[in-house]
């Protein structure tokens, strides 16, 4: 293992996070909210304090780099980040328990967005800007953004890096430099959320307000900056939010196919039809289900188009408050849940291109057992699947059902009914925030005891880096010399 | 498609059928139970009507016979058997709703022991004995008992027909013969049938009683003859219940073993140390959780025990109204219903032997994300896992997470809440039972719709036959001529 390596990396991510931290203090500043600027100043100090010290000590590292430093790197910054980010919730006073404010920003990172916080508008609004901005961070993934900007580390980093954090089964290369790629990826990031912005500003929201809100969005986070989410807001602001939600859960090498102009590649792509097609279905199946409970059928369909949306992107923005649904609307948004949107977008969840696999290589299967002798081949877009990607899948779904089994039995031990702790699992796993119950949109995850506050907490963490690089850790083989 | 040969095979299956239904039909004369006699006689008419004629119909049948032959007769006897197996309980006037009916007899057949019938106690006895007596049947499977006496049918064939009905990732031959292996299991089937019968008779029990509870135990179906299933059985029979519920879950090829005295080779079996571990560690959580509910350790022991033994090996008894139980020990429950016990014993479930092969493929896969280039082999059992089998596994849990999404989803188009609606699609589908909720262990299925009971019909056949059989019917190229 290159320890030096990783902890020269792991110094620049620290580094980057204070620079990040930088306009939330301006914010704090700006507006007096003293407690807060305290708590960003000490957390400032710490991370330069840490990441200077740690990059000194490191300087001198090798260039050799593997899939096992790629995971182990990529799971420790995640970890680090947080523990790093969490501290001006507690020193600013707002979180005291240090466990709840790491809970709310591994829920930031993660793109979570499931809070701790009973009353959000109670927050400074230096910390309401950096909740937010977690969530834009980690939409797009914080190595991805070091990639884009430094030079690169070296053969094989990169491709290493990119592997463990990006989501999806498997790594499109848009073109052949991967640090382009990851230049090419934020670049559309931004351009999206800002757009994102204007039309928020249009809808006369505040311009702080529209800042925090196209960064919640544009990461599918789903922290919002409201105690009632997006109850309140106009009907423009929601259908804003609903289209730029749909947006950011498309794989984003689908926009840099319009760009080189190859339209005709966005429509044939099968995962990019599952969802648009899904999403309608379902949007249109709860509208129906949900009309008696609105006042006109507009109404309806923008209830049910926003919350489709918001959780199969995993984002967790509410318009209404879905937990009081009838049972069948419920269970398609926890269906919804599991699988998530697009790989290669920031959502979270399942991703629908591994839905697709597991689908293909079920039906080559049910073939096999036919006709055992024929060579049977699983397409997707045309092109034959790698072996290894669909053994991966398959393993990944082992993986996903265990997780969710033990994170629920563990769930159990604390005082809530079985809806409200499969739902908490689902979201927090699936990294989407309000969940059903006791967790529903209108409630917070304050009741949940510490233990039950890590477990979600680990949860979000193997969610967010889809679990093999958090699992990579316990294996004896990543620790073991070769 | 061989059809005549098939159209033969249904005909032997139907006469079978027939055949066993004779004790119900005397029972019945001798407690003088009218309506049900004339229900018996009805179906039994029907029964020889269809079945002599299609023999009639196919004599001449080729001996060409292949896995599609095998898949697709499993799937038809098992629909053909429920449905004539259901009139005597329609006919007899008990469940004038042949849909229900239908529920109940596959529920039978496919050792589920869910029951619509609110008051079983009222039930005619010759009914009754049916009821368990399909449990019984169902659990070693009712091809595999027309292969240990039928002649064999010709190449190929008892090796596809068992290969569709035995549960489990993989047919292991006894003997090289495998009609000898079905006669075999049998054998083995019977005599533990027996001994748990002469236990149920020294605890007192009447003979009838006996008789039903040893089938339904057997075949870890779980159709009891009180209304309160076990809750006012001595702690006697309670404890010989635990006991022969646990042994029925073993793989029966380890009843072999220890026959042909390789006992060390039953010590070393993963799958059955598994079982073990996972059956204790369950049990001892459970009493400590529940031991404020209960008057003393041992009662908690007891009931922790019984519930485990029941639930795992997917019978559904209760010697307790579990639904009442704190939510840790309900979760346990929940995790059991779809670990299940071994493969090639009567119990449904995933199959421990699955969950081995996922949690060692799974395995697999993250050591070769770390060492790409090193051959990695999957062992069971210190031998090497046939590559194929781990791919059908995977594909397993594919379709298995599918099928309860979708029943899920269907469910909740009826009135109950997502916990009764997850629980009863878990218990139907594993073939366990009684849920949550409003399916609870003291309530019954009797509140869904049409609509639900035929999904949840279907999920129990699913369940049973393990999902490819079924889902062959509806593959193109099962009907596509070669």
């Amino acid at each position: 293992m290159n320890y030096k390596m990783m902890g020269r990396f792991l110094a620049q991510i620290i580094i980057i996070e204070a620079v990040f931290l930088l306009p939330a203090l301006f914010i704090s500043l700006g507006f007096g909210e003293w407690s807060a600027v305290v708590g960003f100043l000490i957390a400032l100090g710490a991370m330069v304090l840490l990441g200077g010290g740690l990059f000194l000590l490191c300087r001198k590292a090798g260039r050799l780099f593997g899939a096992r430093e790629g995971f182990v790197c990529v799971s420790f910054s995640w970890i680090t980040l947080s523990l790093l980010g969490a501290l001006p919730f507690t020193l600013s006073g707002m979180v005291p328990n240090y466990i709840d404010a790491i809970f709310e920003t591994v829920s930031g990172f993660t793109t979570t967005g499931a809070s701790i916080i009973a009353d959000v508008e109670a927050l400074p609004k230096g910390l309401l800007y950096w909740r937010s901005f977690s969530n834009w961070l980690g939409g797009m993934g914080v190595l991805v953004f070091l990639l884009a900007i430094a030079p690169s580390g070296g053969k094989g980093f990169t491709m290493h890096l990119l592997r463990a954090e990006s989501p999806g089964p498997d790594v499109g290369k848009l073109v052949p430099k991967m640090r382009q790629t990851a230049m090419i990826l934020y670049l559309i990031y931004i351009v999206l959320t800002v757009i994102d912005f204007i039309f928020l500003l249009f809808g006369r929201m505040p311009v702080l307000d529209a800042l925090c809100t196209a960064f919640s969005t544009a990461g599918t986070g789903g922290f919002g900056i409201k105690g009632d989410s997006f109850v309140s807001f106009s009907p423009y602001i929601q259908w804003v939010t609903t289209v730029f939600m749909f947006l950011f859960g498309v794989n984003f090498s689908c926009y840099y196919l319009l760009l080189m102009r190859q339209i005709r590649g966005v429509f044939k792509d099968e995962e990019l039809r599952l969802y648009v097609v899904l999403a309608i279905l379902a949007a249109a199946l709860i509208t129906i289900n949900i009309l008696p409970m609105c006042s006109s059928l507009g109404e309806a369909i923008r209830h049910a188009t926003f919350q489709v949306s918001t959780i199969i992107t995993t984002t967790g923005f509410s318009s209404m408050d879905f937990d009081q649904w009838p049972v069948f609307s419920k269970a398609i948004l926890l269906f919804l849940m599991v699988t998530g949107a697009c790989a290669g977008s920031t959502a979270g969840g399942l991703k629908l291109s591994r839905v697709l696999l597991l689908f293909k290589s079920l039906r080559r299967n049910i073939r096999k057992i036919l006709n055992p002798s024929k060579v049977q081949v699983v397409r997707v877009n045309g092109k034959p699947a790698d072996e290894q990607v669909l053994d991966n899948t398959n393993a990944y779904l082992a993986a996903y059902v265990t997780i969710i089994i033990v994170c629920f039995l563990l769930l159990s031990l604390d005082k809530f009914d079985i809806e409200t702790n499969l739902s908490a699992t689902l979201c927090c796993f699936n990294n989407i925030g309000p969940g059903l119950g006791a967790v529903g949109p209108m409630c917070n995850f304050a009741g949940y005891s510490d233990f039950s506050t890590i477990v979600l907490t680990l949860a979000m963490l193997l969610g967010r880096l889809e679990i093999f690089p958090i699992l990579i850790l316990l294996s004896r083989s990543t620790w073991r010399k070769h």
